[in-house]
């Protein structure tokens, strides 16, 4: 690519860029009024992310409202096993609720073969928003990584101590390793269809990288992380991959290394000089404010997104958070950030 | 101290020992069939925490079964703050239930002249567990750090986002340093009274050290916790004292470098090469086995537990997991793994 317009694909590509590219974990969601608005007219969760129109309507409300340079496709991680035929319910104010997987013949009970074909709206979505979109607002697919979905198909939905997902992987190995690689070749052609509808670029969500042991993590994370990348590469070599292994501490330098990512989602707890350092000269770095501190607002964020500014000024930096938009965030305390950094990036151009 | 016959203190000494310390987080707890027994005696938990025939029956319990090298005061950190007077309560499966501190007016309405009197109960239980343990095994007492503690005092609970506390923290931090001031105090008071009945070594629990952003985790996590080793130092400076910032992960260094503390926590996701290398010529080292892997058992257990073993024994190494006995463990397993740890002393004296 040549001339990019757009800065997020721009910096992604290691081109200097005179804006820093923002865009916002689940920047459509709860917190937002409009969003609230729609989700009450889809009915149910799932509902609302296999309609195109209402899937296309909640993308575009943050672009609308805070002009970030990317859009991501509004849909959610467990799409996937939906799609391979698992049953996934949401329930307001509890999360997701699975038939939680337990045996081998569960997880051959799974079909990948249905899978493109039921998640067909979802990419009608895609096409829908792209055609909707600004063209210099880039459009982000994504799926959730093999291990974090398979937290929740194995523990039914959310857990505190991953026992049943990790005590499957630890005593049934091998069976595990089928439900991952169903999940690795899932993640892929989900992905493609997501990048053949119109995404420009795509994000590895591994919100659950962080409970794993150092061998579990290479095994279960860094290992079909880089085969995934692979993968995609090989038809689509212009598509940038982000990955985002939450919580994984002492092992991003080993997730950037080995799994071919071009940019690295950091969690809040990653100092930015050492990401600089140590990450910032092979990969585009994206993050990393505290939600929170979005959700707090006043000089407390302004100073935080200063010093994340900052921080990551020589690098190839992703303005973001460290964690998804939390729900009692204050809307304007957004489009105070937004405007914060854009008057970071003036003066810093002017300097 | 010249000789000692407790491989754990000895090993917190650094002095060498002819075999690795074993005790596990939560050895005392659900999993065990005469604790459920004692439990459900006791009626609510706090009643079992205050009750010292009961407290001690159930600290004795896995050393009975297990013959660690250290026993752990059974108690809860929060105990602190219902010493402190908020109310404080345990619902079966939901975890601890706290009236959420929100404002200026909740911190100064608690008391810490109210804190030792009230937590008498648990050092006449330390005293009365030092007099029945047997005198080769240590006892281990124990806190919240004022961080971990003050998540569950503000958000009322347990937490996904800990948006409260965090939130809290970021707007209003001169409120909020007089809560983890308070915390600090009552930290060092609890402790030292535990001391003061025959503790021989002490824990600060930081579980959730690990959400925190940089300047955050030094503020509210490194700086309180370096006062408090200092302030029980300078008391009782034969006393060792161990830190366990969980999911620390970047920020583990920083946390020995900073805080003092003889000993440090190490969460599953540690690697042991990176530990010993780092950490391990400035303190000891403790950990840090999944505790799925203890509940699925089998080679899996043994594997690893070799692997724990091997990886750190080239440095002062207290075998324990990287964080609580998980309640469905089988306790055979336990058993099993104190065998093969045994059994791999064994081999080592006389390789």
């Amino acid at each position: 690519m040549a001339e990019i317009s757009n800065v997020f694909l721009a910096t992604l590509s290691g081109e200097p860029t005179e804006t820093t590219p923002i865009w916002l974990m689940r920047q459509a969601g709860r917190y937002l009024p409009e969003y609230r608005a729609v989700r009450k007219r889809a009915g149910d969760f799932l509902g609302l992310c296999y309609t195109p129109d209402l899937a296309t309507e909640v993308t575009l409300q943050p672009i609308r409202r805070f002009g970030f340079d990317a859009a991501i496709l509004f849909s959610d991680i467990l799409v996937v096993p939906d799609g391979l035929g698992q049953r996934v319910g949401f329930r307001t104010g509890e999360g997701p609720v699975l038939e939680a997987l337990r045996n081998e013949a569960a997880i051959d009970a799974l079909s990948f073969g249905r899978l493109v074909g039921h998640l067909a709206p979802v990419y009608r979505a895609a096409r829908q928003i792209r055609a909707e979109l600004p063209t210099d607002t880039a459009l982000i697919g994504f799926a959730g990584s093999p291990w974090t979905v398979a937290t929740y198909m194995v523990e039914g939905g959310s857990s505190k101590d991953f026992a049943k997902v990790k005590t499957f992987a630890f005593s049934e190995p091998v069976v595990f390793a089928k439900l991952i690689d169903l999940l690795e070749r899932s993640t892929v052609a989900h992905l493609e269809a997501q990048i053949a509808a119109g995404v420009q670029a795509v994000q590895l969500f591994d919100s659950w990288a962080g409970v794993l042991p150092p061998n579990a993590l290479r095994h279960w994370v860094i290992d079909p992380t880089a085969r995934i990348v692979e993968r995609l590469r090989s038809r689509y070599s212009d598509v940038p991959i982000i990955g985002f292994p939450r919580q994984a501490g002492l092992h991003y330098q080993a997730y950037v290394d080995q799994t071919g990512v071009d940019a690295v989602g950091l969690d809040t707890t990653v100092p930015s000089e050492w990401a600089v350092e140590e990450l910032g000269g092979k990969v585009a770095l994206q993050g990393n404010l505290d939600p929170a501190l979005l959700m707090a607002g006043g000089q407390a964020l302004l100073d935080a997104a200063t010093e994340t500014w900052l921080g990551f000024r020589d690098s190839q930096h992703i303005f973001n958070l460290g964690h998804g938009v939390l729900q009692h965030t204050p809307p304007d305390n957004v489009a105070k950030l937004v405007d914060h950094l854009r008057s970071l990036d003036a003066k810093g151009s002017a300097a």
